[in-house]
């Protein structure tokens, strides 16, 4: 694997791939790497000739109060990683090499799919996603690009930014990864300590059965979420929103093509939760898709 | 030439120019050509294998109050001219193919490239322009993009928005084509009817005498400001800001660079000037380069 620190030549070592008529595939990561990252490597593996992955803690996706300095970063630990998925380019540039200055082009997010979910919580972030994204896919010039699932308002954004700016890209959506015990893979998830641990379940416990209630016919919206609520509510008797120490920022059922507001589940479904467990944030979603086989 | 109307098609064919190791030259316009774009074709012409031109007057860099239903669409003329010149492929692609949505991925042009000259006139212009070039570039997928001088702020914010999201493009800024009498070339030149076409040498008139100042070893930006204005005003007597029925909108010195302020020309310099003729809006620039050998 070569690691690539400039712009400028990692440019040049894309040309070089693209000119061997080898395709590229590419993973935007922050780092951190976990299972999750490592599916979304395997997915390019299996599809492209030449994977390319990048660490990049991207600043301008970071509000003022959020984890931007104390984001986990071990880039030793990730190099191992990703030398042995057999990864061929390692792009992990310095801020400066990306931002060079302050007041730069900017790219704005649909509002109707940035005003809502995280977007509400998360002021610029998408905005800041994007503005990422489209340098990244302009120095990579990748033919596909990988995002996961967990991160689903992201990977429907960055979608938008791909057909709306005309990039030539294909974007694949993997399944999220999660612990046996059912927690979505996160890099966020080391902050996680003692009984934080253990509340953090509270996203997928919610969100699994969420997923039974509409497996089992239901498609009404209020009441499926009641169920995810109810049920929960049972074992926290004290606070029905979320379990003791768990705050819930969202909790919604949404089109999950373009996330709009929906009351019955006639088509392909988000649910998404966002809470906060002690003072870590952490997201979760399960896909309700009346068309999918089960 | 090949006319194209759709982006699948555009892509495919640039996608078979590349395969081919050709270098794709383009000259983006809105049509109605003159000289002022053949100068630019010619330019990629000679720079390159491939040529493509866009003809598309694109909505989203017109104001509400701005001249887009009646801008000048001519294109069994611009095609006749295109021929003539060798070019390749002309992309001219209906509006709702290239917004087929209205709430789309924007982009946003660095506040003190844009909050400036023509920037302070017409809000959201140059987003707008971002947004097209962006998608274009996308598309055609070009080596090098062609822009005029005469649209200097254009060229300028450009410039950015390919530095700025790393797009792998090299652009060319080429000379500003003039009439005999100097007026700049400009499709919005067609507006201008009977005295309003002489009225509008008021621009290059005030921008040659500047030039010539510059060029006598004046360097002090309010000492040569005036001298345009004052040998104007000579002339109209009535009206020391414009001729009698030219309003100016600006008249700046900045940094050919980065358009910021300068007392002192020291570095390359920009002289920018925007009048409006009868509701006719008209702009022209000139160079001051202490460096350029005369």
């Amino acid at each position: 694997m070569q690691t690539l620190k400039t712009i400028r030549i990692t440019r040049q070592m894309m040309a070089l791939t693209r000119e061997q008529g080898k395709t590229i595939g590419f993973v935007p990561t922050m780092g951190a790497l976990h299972e999750g990252h490592l599916s979304l490597i395997r997915a390019a593996r299996k599809d492209c000739d030449t994977v390319v992955v990048s660490i990049f803690v991207n600043p301008t996706q970071f509000s003022a109060n959020e984890d931007f300095s104390k984001y986990p970063r071990d880039l030793e630990k990730d190099r191992l990683l990703l030398e042995r998925e057999g990864v061929d380019y390692l792009f992990c540039p310095e801020a400066a090499e990306v931002y060079p200055m302050t007041d730069m082009v900017k790219l704005c997010a649909p509002q109707a799919l940035s005003s809502v979910m995280c977007g509400k919580f998360r002021l610029g972030h998408f905005d800041g996603v994007l503005q990422v994204c489209a340098k990244l896919f302009n120095i990579i010039t990748p033919n596909k690009v990988y995002f996961g699932q967990k991160d689903y308002q992201q990977a429907v954004i960055v979608k938008r930014l791909i057909s709306d700016l005309d990039f030539g890209i294909e974007m694949k959506i993997c399944p999220t990864v999660r612990e046996v015990d059912g927690l979505a893979m996160s890099s966020r998830n080391v902050y996680l300590k003692g009984e934080d641990r253990v509340k953090a379940l509270f996203l997928s416990k919610v969100l699994f059965k969420i997923k039974d209630a509409f497996k089992k016919g239901e498609r009404d919206v209020e009441k499926i979420k009641k169920q995810g609520r109810n049920e929960e509510s049972e074992e926290n008797e004290e606070n029905e929103e979320g379990g003791e120490g768990v705050e819930v920022q969202y909790f919604d059922i949404r089109s999950a093509d373009d996330l709009s507001e929906m009351s019955f589940i006639d088509k392909k479904a988000v649910c998404a939760l966002a809470v906060t467990v002690g003072d870590v944030r952490l997201i979760d979603n399960v896909i309700l898709d009346p068309n999918e086989l089960s």
